[in-house]
């Protein structure tokens, strides 16, 4: 008998996901978890949902429950490219959106429309580790674009890093993980840097709603075509709706979407047309108007509750973001701390959260970087696993001590 | 300015596709179309569904509403793992059950899995057209394994043909797009051979619970688990609740599901929960026993009205297949028709099906061969648009005579 079966390459390279591994654990009751990305279930309109639900399922349940076309349900894509207004995207129209299975689904296609094995792709420092791993599939060779407070730094998409690159990605908005925000100067500099070189640009924004503090900034896809740039933007309702609905778009020139229709037809068919549906009944009349306040002003206050409790328990050789919007703080402990071994340590004190180091695509990984979420966590457990946390941050032995301990 | 963008080489070999193209040509409601693929609407259970989705959204609202695991819905996975003794697969696990966004999903991620560039894939000639762009996104090198009335020839597994092979794709109930089933001898000589050669088999059985002649056969999975075979199992709610929900499973060994789920994770993350939980809900207390018979008798009647109508109006050079379920009718016309040919003529009487050739993998098409489906055609347009294709057919010139004229 012959080997029962063989691997693709790209299959074999697959390792396990820390963050999978970290959530597994985090899903004990007694865990206080700032590891995950999970929205805050309070925020979600069960109820507007249900009733959107019903008014389909009685109104027109043959269809919605029958195939659709593989572009997306067209009154949501008209809904999609009206609402870009929002974000100074003025001339959209139906046939540059496409609706996908949640966003994470996007990168996948775009994966499989611009990357071949070796193809250079730009990533922030650190970026989306879900991005990275979708990407990763097709095999390219990340390079890594420098960051600082305000997001990336267009000086760093010099003439060399940009020559031949398929496509540079960012998220502007309250970025995952560092939660920072990309300043409009630079927002500027970046649409025309990438014009100039001819490379397209994927703005991820599923928190730009998201923004409790500071103005809102128009996103790269309105900036990008008055530049002259290629943008392609993905947008997500689990953010502002619900993610197990898996609900998410694209936005990109004609010629793009046409292309990534007919890979989405090999890769899905479609997605699910009652869903599409019953989100669009959702949001039709402008229920986001109304609901995202209430959002919003959740995730101010569970925000908060973590940076005052930062302030208190950690030490001042620790320093950390202040979001404006989002789900994340992105905290830079003293050089010496490996964030890997604080977590071990956490996790025996019933805390956890995400190591940084994942985040970074190829070898410049920040060690002494972690990410927190605060969002689904009550306060006084925030208060509480803050606590520990700082405490074992001031316990933190200089990595060279461990080793020769 | 540079270009605007550069698209993978994989993206720039799809071409679009024919079926997609006569598909949106029968969109128009004056066409009488045996193009599609889709179930009959009549058969979708309506107010169950609904009901499903407001018992789980009233009950578990904000669980069905977050995000979920990737293996999916707990208790669906149970569900399928039971089920599968219907198949006679009597030992199969929760660990072996992964949920996907329908059956097309697990044929993107098998792709993912297995297939690298020139990688020998097996397929019957002729197969399911969407597997076939599917795995063609990872660029194998397909071969094809001669078919005859009951379905592929498992002599056809030379030793040549086996070595090196990635995977065979089958179908063995009712297949897409001939309607044959294969029958219980070769489905044993099949899973013998692919024991012995280690090479694993993926059954794509949508349609097995669409049963209406004959009897039912035990599937591969179970057969293939008695002999030894490596056998990847894919089933779907498309055809048994509704494929607007887009929801299908993969059944296979642990270790293949566990890499699988890694593939899935940056693929799109998870199934959308809700819609995991409202099928449970609906299938739990045994529901498709009930509703099962009441499609398969529509089915039934369906394909009578057309095998009905054939006889009277196709000429006695033409043959086909006689179904004993699914939504397929396969048609082998006289040598000398071009079914493309044929198609172009029956559009402008505005009947529609589509052509054989580009189900073949390969070069070896029988361009004299046609797909018809009968499922969402009332009675009397199937009558009026086969009398129209009989008049054609009987018209038909030999090729060369109308390269001539």
């Amino acid at each position: 008998m012959s080997t029962p079966y063989t691997f693709s390459l790209r299959a074999q390279q697959i390792t396990s996901s820390t963050i999978r591994e970290i959530l597994k654990v985090t899903e004990r009751p007694e865990i206080i978890s700032f590891a995950g990305g999970l929205p805050a279930p309070v925020g979600f309109p069960v109820d507007t949902i249900n009733a959107a639900f019903d008014n389909v399922l009685q109104q027109h349940g043959r269809t919605a429950l029958q195939y659709g076309p593989t572009e997306g349900y067209a009154p949501l894509r008209e809904w999609v490219a009206e609402d870009l207004k929002r974000v100074g995207a003025d001339d959209v129209t139906i046939d540059e959106v496409l609706i996908v299975s949640g966003s994470q689904q996007a990168l996948d296609l775009l994966g499989k429309l611009f990357v071949d094995p070796g193809s250079k792709v730009l990533v922030e420092a650190p970026s989306y580790l879900g991005a990275l791993q979708s990407f990763s599939l097709y095999e390219p060779r990340y390079e890594t674009v420098p960051t600082d407070e305000e997001g990336l730094i267009p000086e760093g998409l010099t003439d060399e890093r940009m020559a031949d690159a398929r496509f540079i990605y960012a998220l502007p908005n309250f970025q995952n993980p560092t939660g920072r925000t990309l300043s409009l100067e630079r927002r500027k500099a970046l649409v025309q840097r990438c014009a100039q070189a001819g490379v397209p640009i994927i703005e991820d924004d599923p928190y730009g709603d998201l923004r409790y503090a500071g103005e809102s900034l128009p996103g790269l896809l309105g900036l990008g075509r008055q530049a002259g740039a290629t943008v392609i933007r993905l947008g997500s309702f689990s953010k502002v709706l619900a993610p197990g609905l898996r609900l998410g778009y694209i936005v990109a020139p004609k010629a793009i979407i046409a292309k990534l229709v007919q890979i989405k037809q090999a890769t899905d068919l479609h997605t699910a047309t009652l869903t599409q549906m019953a989100v669009y009944e959702t949001v039709r009349s402008g229920f986001l108007t109304e609901h995202l306040p209430t959002v919003r002003e959740i995730y101010k206050q569970q925000c908060g509750y973590m940076l005052d409790a930062m302030q208190e328990h950690f030490p001042d050789s620790a320093t950390w973001t202040r979001p404006e919007g989002g789900m994340f703080i992105w905290v830079k402990l003293a050089e010496h701390i490996d964030a890997h071994e604080l977590l071990a340590r956490a996790i025996a004190q019933n805390v956890a959260f995400v190591p940084g180091a994942p985040f970074y695509a190829g070898a410049q990984a920040e060690h002494n970087t972690l990410r927190l979420s605060f969002v689904t966590v009550p306060e006084a457990r925030i208060r509480q696993g803050i606590g520990v946390l700082g405490r074992l941050i001031h316990e933190s032995q200089p990595v060279a001590a461990i080793a020769a301990a």
